[in-house]
């Protein structure tokens, strides 16, 4: 069921193709990469190699192998960021925010006081998601300063800095 | 490390004991219950057998336990609850709103329309984790008529439910 280890050719998010530049680490059945519009600093997204919608549609292998490397990026990008805490998410389906059809695990490092109410990380994921399938796209987006999307070598830059943690 | 096989006793949900009656599956490192204040139809929680605060303490085993469980859990309620989502999350630490010091999923079936804003489903969330904590303890809680804690045989009822689509 699991062909991506050996029948892998390059990075897909959903329809998109991600540039290597922008993924920071791997796994057998995975890779991280960085965010188009993180929400907060650090912001960075984990995804399955073989391109599926659903969370459901993951083999046990892949299921472990996903969570493996979160708990691994998650635990290299806390103290980084000089966070105390982080958020880990699925929007699992259209109907839970999912934009993009592609699992990916939303992990974003925070830090006391970082949203006013905790619960408003998350109004920020989901606008942030909405953009970023808008700007892949390349849909006009209404951007305001906080919120700009972020060039091909703002990105990559970022994912170079996060890849020294892994080496 | 993982000893939660061989010594496992009780349910425990960080300092308290979750009741038997309110686990509906489980695995061989984690077990799956109902929820004393679900913000959605079908809103349940799973965790590790192990206490621990965060997901990083989790060894390899219990990761990969935990979220097949979750994804078996997942694929079960949310035809149950006529859903076509699904809302997957941790809050792992204080500052990402964790209140009880013990890793658990959020699992929330999600339908079209049941939030205004996608969002909102998570400011619901911690809304309930907060007033959850409260109702472990003791504290006054200042209850809605939507937002009511639910009372043991209520979540006893809703678990013997749920426990026949896993037989």
């Amino acid at each position: 069921m699991t062909s991506t280890s050996t029948d892998f050719k390059e990075y897909l998010f959903g329809p998109w193709k991600i540039d290597s530049d922008e993924v920071f680490t791997t796994s057998q059945h995975c890779f991280a990469f960085v965010n188009l519009k993180p929400v907060v600093p650090g912001h960075v997204l984990v995804s399955p190699k073989r391109v599926v919608a659903r969370f459901a549609e993951l083999d046990s292998a892949e299921v472990a192998d996903l969570w493996c490397l979160v708990q691994r990026v998650g635990s290299a990008i806390e103290p980084y960021f000089g966070a105390q805490s982080l958020t880990l998410a699925i929007q699992d389906g259209p109907c839970a925010g999912q934009t993009v059809p592609h699992v990916h695990v939303h992990i974003l490092p925070r830090r006391a006081g970082d949203f006013e109410r905790n619960d408003e990380v998350y109004d920020a994921i989901d606008a942030a998601s909405k953009d970023a399938a808008s700007a892949h796209k390349g849909e006009h987006l209404d951007l305001d300063k906080e919120r700009s999307v972020r060039t091909p070598a703002e990105m990559a830059a970022e994912a170079a800095q996060l890849r020294t943690l892994f080496n």
